[in-house]
C-alpha cells in the first residue's frame, strides 16, 4: 500500500557517515532514503551570555536547507534577509532534543553548536537532522575525551527522532515525501536510546486523530527508532 | 502539594469576556488565571497568494507579549527588528489549531486572522491564547452568518488547549508560571471539542518521560479541556 | 455642533485605572473616552551607554498599537520588521514629555521605560499615552521612595497632555477620531500641571492657521489639561 | 551675546544655489550659514497604491547626513540598515510642509519626491531642508509648467522654516550649533509666505516655557521666515 | 616550494560528479583538492521585471559557505539577517561569467539560477564555484534541447576559472589556503574555453605587483583554465 | 570618435578641491568630468576588534550615492534597509586600494574611515572616488603629523585609479556614462604613483577579450593615471 513498498512500519534504509568533511569536530553526512543532511558539530570554549558563570555548558542547533533541496527553488534564506517559520520551529526543536541527552554541568562552560544543513529533501528532514546530529554531537564529545578535555564523555545515551503519521487511515513509520503531503496526521517523536521520549510533536494536517491513533503512531514511533539507534551505535563503532 | 492548593487535575478559573475591544470583528479577553491575553479576530476578503483561485479559505494567528508582561521586562519586538523563535513558533501553532477546526472551503476566499496579545503572563500563554481565539473566531463567524455571507458557521466544533505537565514527579493539569517553570516535562494539547486531538507537543525539559507518563497526561488534558469547553459555550450563549 | 454633543471646551471622560497589570513598577489603563492604553513603567538599574557615569538616570517611552486597535487591521510591527514613522515620532514625543518632568539626577542611575500599548484607539492616543504614562511613571518613582531607594520623588509635577484642532473653522478641544480626521488643523499639547509647556506641535493638515488661531487653540488646551490633572492627582490619591 | 555677534532676530546668511546637481527635475544647494543641505527634486508619473485611482498628486521627502556632515561621524544609517528615529522624524516634517503648500488635486497624478542631504550641519538643518526643498519644488514644477503638462504651477506659495529658541533666558531666531545645544527651549515653526503657520513644533529641552515665551518665538519667526521668502523668490527669479 | 609538492603551474585534481543532487535541472559537485562546492542549476520560466518583454532571458547566480565549510565556524548568515560583502562580491562574480558565456536571447524568456554552496573550503572557493556552475548549467540547458524546449544550446562554450598568485616572490597556479593566506597578490581569472577573458580581478594583498607579474600570472592561468576545461568536457561526455 | 570628441587615452578634466566640509579630517570633492564625489576622511583612536593588541592601524571606506545623482531616481539604501550588491562591491574596493598605499603597522592603532559619497554620477564613480579618497587620506595623515601625534605619513604613495575599456572594438581611457554603457568590456585599474598595480578588475560587459586587448587597456590606464596623480600632487601642494 505504501508509494514504496515498505512495510507499515519499515524504515528507509539509514546510513551515517562519519567524516563527511574535514573541519568541523563532528562531521557526519546521514540518508534516511534520499532525504540527506550534512550535520557538522563545532565546539567552542564559552558559553551564551545568560549562562555565564554557572558552570554548566549549552548546546544549541541551527537548520538550513540547500535552495534546491526541494522540487522547486526555496529562496535562500540569507538573501531574504531572515529565516522562515519552519527553520526556526525546526532548529530549536533539534537543540531542545539535543540538550535532553547531554549533562550540561559535565560539559563544562563550552558551547557545542551542531548545523543541520539539509542538501536533499525528501521527507523527515528534522528527524534525519536529530538522529544525525546526535551521531556528529557524540563524535565531538569523544574527541573532547581523547584530547583529555572531558573525562568522560556527558551524553546519556543516543537521541534518534523518527516521523509517524496517519496515512489512507494507517498508521505508518518513516513517511517520505509523498506520503507526507497526502497524511492526515504527521507527527514526529524523538527518543533517547533507552525508550523515553524527549518530543512528540503531533499535528493533524487534515483529520483529528483519537488516543487510539496516537499511541498506535507512538509504538510505530518506538520501534522505527530502536532500528535507527543500531545504526547509530554501528556508524560510531567503525 | 501545587503552590495554588489546587488538585492535580483542577483547571485556573477561566473566562472569556467578548466584546473586549471596539472594533475587531470578535473580541475576547481570555484569563487562564492570571494569565490574560487579548484575541481579535478580524476578516479580510481575499486569501494569500498562495492560495488564490483555490476557492477556499484562510485561518492564521499572530502572537505578541506587551514587554511587560512578565516578571521582567522583555525587548519590544517591533523595536529589536524581528519576532523571537518563541513567538513565531507559538503564532504557527496557534494557526494550525485554528484551521484544523474550520471548513476552509465553507468559509470561502476570506482570511480571517486572530491576533493574539499577552498583557500579563503567568504560564499557559499559548494554550489561553488559542482557547480564546476559538471563541473570537466564532464571534467573527457568527457574524458573518448574521449578515448574510455565510449560510451557516463553517466551524467543526470549539477548539481548546491546556498544558499539562509532570512536576515532583507527579502529572499535573494547567501549570502556572511557578509550577512551569520547575517541570520536568512540559506538553501542551490541542483538541476539538469532541475529544479528538490536533496538536500534542511535549517537551522534557529535564527529564525525558515514559509512555505511561505520557497517557497519564494526555488523560489529565482530555478533563481539563472539556472544562474549558464548557466555559467557551457558555460565554458564546451570552 | 460636535458629533458627541460636547462643548467646545470640553474633554472625553477620563480615568486612570492604576495597577492594571501585576508585573510592572507602574501600571496604569488610562481611557480618553473609547481610546484606551495600558501603560506600563519598568525600573531597571543602570543607564545607556551614552549617560554612563554621568550621574545622572534616564526616562524613555516606547509606543505600539494592537494590530486590530483600529477600524480596520494594521499589520504587526514585529512582523514587518521596523517600526514605522508615525510609532516613532510618537516615542520620541512620550520619552521627552516624561524626561521634562522629572529630575534625572535625583533619580540617579536607573533607567524608567514607559510601554504605550494602545489597545483601543478613537482619535488622541498620543495624548492618553503622556497622559496615563504620567500616572505610571508616579507609580513607579512613589515605589523607590516606599522601598527607600530615593529620599523623595523627582518628578517636578504631573505631565499631561491633550489634542486641539480646528474642526468646521472652530477650535475645539480633545478630538476624537471622527473629529481629527476631518479636522483643518490638529495639534498637541504637553504641559507641566503648572501650565508651562513641554511640547507644543500643530500641524496645518488642510489649512493653514493663524496666530489668533494658535493662541485659541492654546487656551483650550490649557483648560482642557487642567481637568486632566484632576484626575490625575485624584487616581494617585486614592 | 550672540556668540556670532548677531542681533537676536538676525538670521544667518541665507543663499539658495539652483541647479546645482544635473540630473534632479529641480535642484537647490541651500545655506543656512555653515549649514548646507543639498535638496533634489523627482517626479515620477503616478502615486502610491494608498492614492491610486483619487485623482491626485502626491509630494514627499527624505531626508539623510552624510556621516561625517558633524563634528564626530555618525554611522551611515544605510549600512545600520535602518533610518533613526531622528531621521525619520525630520522626513515626515518635512514631507507633511511641503505638502501643505501644493495643490495635489492640480498637480495630477504625479509623485514629487523631495531628497534632503545634509552635506554640512551647523544647526537648523530640518528648517533648512525644508527651505531648500520648496525653492527645488517650485522648479520642478515650474518645469512641467515649461513643458506644458501643466497649466499652472500648483504651489499656493513658498514654504520657509526658521528654528527659534530660548538661549541665556532670551528668544533668539535660527540657532546655530552652539546655540542649539545649549538652549532650553527649541522651537521650529513652518510658514507659508502669506504668514500663516503649517507647522509649529516646540520642545522644552531643558526648561518648560510659558505662553509669553512662545509668542515672542513666534514673532521671532515670523521676521525671520520673511527673510528666507525674500531670498526664495530672488532665486527663483534668477 | 609549494606545501602540496605541486609544480608551479600545476592546478589540484579535479573533478565534477554530475547529478549530484535529484532534484535540481543541473546539479554538479565540483572539487578543486579539498575544496567542494554543490552547484545547482534552476531553470524558471519568465524573467526578472527589469527584462519584462525584451525577448531574451536571464543567467544569475547564488553563493554561500556551510557554517562550517572552514577552519572556525562562521556565523550562518540566514541568521544573521544578510549575505555579508564576500559573499555578495563572489555571486555577482559567478552570475557575471555565466552570462557572458550564454547567448541570452537565444535562451528566451527563461531564468537559470545557479546556486553554489561551499561544503568544504580550501581557498579558490570561487573559481571552483564558476567552472561546476558552468558545467550545471550546460546540464541544464542540454535538458532544455532534449526536451524540444531550445533547438540548441546557447552556451558559446565552457567557462572555467583559476586562481593565480605571487606567493614567496613567485607566480603559482591554483592556489591553496596556506598559500592564499600567505600571498602577496591573489588574481581570479575567468575564461571562455577558447582562451579569451571574461573577468580578471587582480588584488595585491601585500605588495603591488608589476605589468611583468601580471602577464605571468595570466599565462598561468591560461594554462590551469585549459587542464580545467578537458576536465569539464570529460565530465560532460559521461 | 568619442562623444566628447576626447583624444582615446585623454581623461576628463580632473579637479582635488580640498577642505570641502568643515568637520572632517580630509575633506576633499573629487571631479572626473561630471562625475561628483565628495571624500571625507575620520581618524578615530582605536582598532575593530580583530585587530585589538596586533599593534596596527586600520584604514576602510564606505560608499554611497544619493538617490538622484543618476539620470532617474534610486531608492534611498537608508531607507531600503541594506546597502545593494554594487554599493558593497565598490566600498570594499575603495578600502583595499587605501590599505595596499598605507603602512598600517606605522599608523598605530588608529582607524581611518573614508566616505565617498557621490552627489553627481557621469561614470567612472569608483575610480573618482578611490583618487579622491587618497588625496583626503593623505589631508587626514598630514593633519596627524601635523599634531606630532605620527612622527612621518605611513602613506607609500599616492593611490590612482582610472577605468578603461573597449569601445567600438577600441580601447579608451576614463570612460563617461554613455561610452561604459556601450562598452564590451570595462576594467578599473588602481595604481600606487611608482606605476605597480593594487587592483585590476576587468569585466567582459558584452565580448570576451584577449591578452592584446588587456595590455592594451592597462598601457592607456597607465598613462591616464599618471596624469591623475599630477593632480592629486598639485591639490596636496597647495
Amino acid at each position: 500500500m505504501r508509494p514504496s513498498g515498505r512495510a507499515l512500519d519499515q524504515i528507509r534504509p539509514v546510513s551515517f557517515t562519519r567524516g563527511f568533511t574535514a573541519h568541523a569536530e563532528g562531521s557526519v553526512l546521514v540518508c534516511f532514503g534520499d532525504t540527506k543532511v550534512i550535520c557538522n558539530a563545532t565546539i567552542e570554549e564559552g558559553v551564551p551570555r545568560f549562562l555565564k558563570g554557572k558552570g554548566q555548558g549549552w548546546v544549541t542547533a541551527e537548520y538550513g536547507m540547500l535552495p534546491r533541496a526541494t522540487h522547486t527553488r526555496n529562496r535562500r534564506e540569507a538573501s531574504s534577509g531572515k529565516q522562515g517559520g519552519r527553520t526556526v520551529e525546526i532548529q530549536r526543536l533539534i537543540g531542545r532534543s539535543l540538550r535532553a541527552a547531554v549533562d550540561l554541568k559535565a560539559l563544562g562552560e563550552r558551547t557545542i553548536t551542531v548545523d543541520c544543513d539539509v542538501i536533499q529533501a525528501d521527507g523527515g528532514t528534522r528527524t534525519a537532522s536529530i538522529s544525525g546530529a546526535s551521531v556528529a554531537l557524540a563524535e565531538a564529545l569523544n574527541a573532547l575525551v581523547r584530547d583529555g578535555k572531558l573525562a568522560a564523555n556527558p551524553m546519556r545515551g543516543h537521541v534518534a527522532a523518527v516521523s509517524v503519521g496517519i496515512y489512507q487511515q494507517t498508521p505508518i513509520c518513516d513517511l517520505e515525501y509523498v506520503e507526507d503531503s497526502a497524511a492526515d496526521t504527521d507527527m514526529n517523536v524523538v527518543m533517547l536510546e533507552d525508550g523515553r521520549m524527549i518530543e512528540v510533536q503531533g499535528t493533524a494536517e487534515a483529520e483529528p486523530f483519537t488516543p487510539d491513533e496516537l499511541n498506535a503512531m507512538l509504538a510505530l514511533a518506538s520501534k522505527g527508532i530502536d532500528d535507527i539507534v543500531v545504526a547509530q551505535k554501528s556508524a560510531l563503532a567503525e
